[in-house]
């Protein structure tokens, strides 16, 4: 997408180097960082300067690419190619595109680092274009008027580029379609309010952000005609993993019979887990809801606490929302009403 | 209730000074403010120094007390009271016990300050005296190794003491039935984070606080068999207005099939009011979204933008959550599963 005039990708590989848009640092600043040693891109997923399923996925592939490099130098290539696999697939436990890109590029590195590197850049690759092809199939849910809901960041900052919920609204504003966007803020870590809400302000939308607990007055208010979020891993009924706050999304939408649609690449789908009850679900550092960090009047960025000190908090990054709550699936082979079970890869 | 081993209320009178802890500077300093001017005490609801539905109420009283005296000092006395009066009406514009306090401490005005005074600390009184007999009702409802939700802050800072929603609470803790509270955060002001967790913390309660987007996962976990909360108005029908979100937990707490009590002394019901559709819902400032302050690592108080800048923000304040929704009703008179409509004021 284009930032300033300049096209990026939300992650990519110059050289031998790992580069992305460091996440924790927008909306309030847009910079780029590198990194040239696996080690310190696992250290950049776990900190979420690059996050979301489709982003990670191309970083932790990357990331192994670079491995397979540093491994050739070591005196058992296969041993240290396994070691850093384990070490990359440790950095988030949730979204399924990290091992499933990790476990193609890691498979291809046995034969060379070169070939790792390839098959990284083209999974990458994909990632974008399914971003793009998800844009195109789920442009049909809009109409001119209606009220959007999303919730976290599923922009083009989650995927390679184009995003997963959000590039179908991309797509039918590129077409000249008019709606409005509400953005969930996300606490706590407020992605839809910083990320989601600084895509959509820079491709000139019409949005507002909420508070999370705004949503269900608003549906009462018939200002939201559609629900749509990405996902980070689709179990083989179908129930899906995502932010934490989805479920809770899903289940008003149906009270009042909005529907509700996923969208996520076809990677996004594993068909070893066989519903949601078996997705492990990261529970993250309570500072997360304790403190929020931005800019002061000054510009400054400071951190400061929001919570009572010496609270307890409980801090789970996703939830997932049974199938029974999900209209359909937007993946890059198309919009499903129900799942495409026979396309098992 | 006691806090450092001195017994307070939230707002109080001392002399002709109406004298509040300062909520705004909860949980990070405890600080009593007094004022002298009724216009300082709107100012001061405005501001939210005080909030909470029953010490809102109490606070109204005493200005309006404050107001009957600066009145009898000017040229036309019921003029001035009237002026006053329509003053405080426009604080704040949802909680019910506002208008009903003010109201029955203009008609006494009238008589004398002296007699509006005495009425004044009066209501105060009944209030907090209501908050501690919906303790002893409500208690009935807790047993050993509950999980309870609940939103916003009812506490004894939103009364004059004791609380609505956590009176129950403080009452079954102090018969010693041993259960955890999770308090939603409750974005934007996170009165649920700072206050109802630095009320718990202060009872050596069991308490977790949660953001507001995770209860309905909690709720699929079984963690969570009662969900309550205060009301700021509640219409003739049982539809009751309170904390933007409670619609939201809700709707949640029915799909889960998890009883949902709303505790307010009667005052808060206002049987003018036909149903929800009528009940004025407050759209608060932008920047309580956008912004959020607190101390940072040496302890000074700052404010950061949290939210990307540029985007526009919707914030009502309250939501109005169905008869339909609501188990059952927790008074100063007893426990209701329907309303009692028989008991028109």
């Amino acid at each position: 997408m284009l930032v300033g005039g300049k096209a990026y990708h939300s992650v990519w590989m110059e050289g031998l180097e790992v580069c992305m848009i460091d996440q924790t640092r927008l909306p309030f600043a847009f910079v780029e960082v590198r990194y040239s040693d696996y080690r310190e891109v696992v250290h950049a997923i776990k900190t979420m300067v690059t996050r979301g399923a489709g982003a990670i996925g191309a970083a932790a592939g990357f990331a192994m690419a670079q491995a397979a490099f540093a491994a050739r130098k070591t005196e058992n290539y296969e041993t240290a190619l396994q070691a850093a696999r384990e070490e990359i697939a440790s950095a988030r436990p949730t979204a399924r595109d990290l091992f499933d890109s990790l476990a193609q590029v890691h498979k291809v590195a046995l034969q060379s680092p070169e070939a790792a590197l390839e098959k990284a850049i083209q999974l990458a690759d994909a990632n974008a274009e399914a971003g793009r092809l998800i844009g195109q199939h789920g442009k049909k849910l809009l109409r001119e008027g209606m009220g959007v809901l999303t919730h976290c960041n599923a922009g083009w900052l989650a995927l390679v580029d184009y995003g997963s919920a959000l590039s179908p609204l991309y797509a039918a504003h590129t077409d000249g379609i008019r709606f409005r966007v509400y953005a969930g803020e996300t606490r706590p870590r407020s992605q839809g309010g910083r990320l989601t809400a600084w895509e959509l302000g820079q491709a000139g939308m019409d949005y507002r952000v909420i508070p999370d607990n705004a949503s269900a007055w608003l549906m009462h208010q018939g200002k939201i005609d559609l629900l749509i979020t990405g996902a980070d891993r689709i179990a083989a009924n179908g129930d899906t993993a995502n932010k934490i706050g989805t479920l809770e999304k899903a289940i008003i939408a149906r009270h009042y019979s909005i529907p509700f649609y996923v969208a996520a690449p076809s990677s996004t789908f594993d068909f070893d887990c066989k519903d949601g009850s078996s997705i492990v679900i990261e529970e993250r550092n309570e500072d997360e809801v304790t403190h929020q960090s931005g800019p002061d009047e000054s510009g400054q960025i400071r951190k400061v606490r929001v919570i009572a000190p010496g609270t307890g908090v409980e801090n789970p990054a996703f939830d997932v929302t049974p199938r029974s709550l999900i209209t359909g699936y937007i993946t890059e082979k198309g919009m499903f009403k129900s799942l495409p079970f026979e396309e098992k890869r």
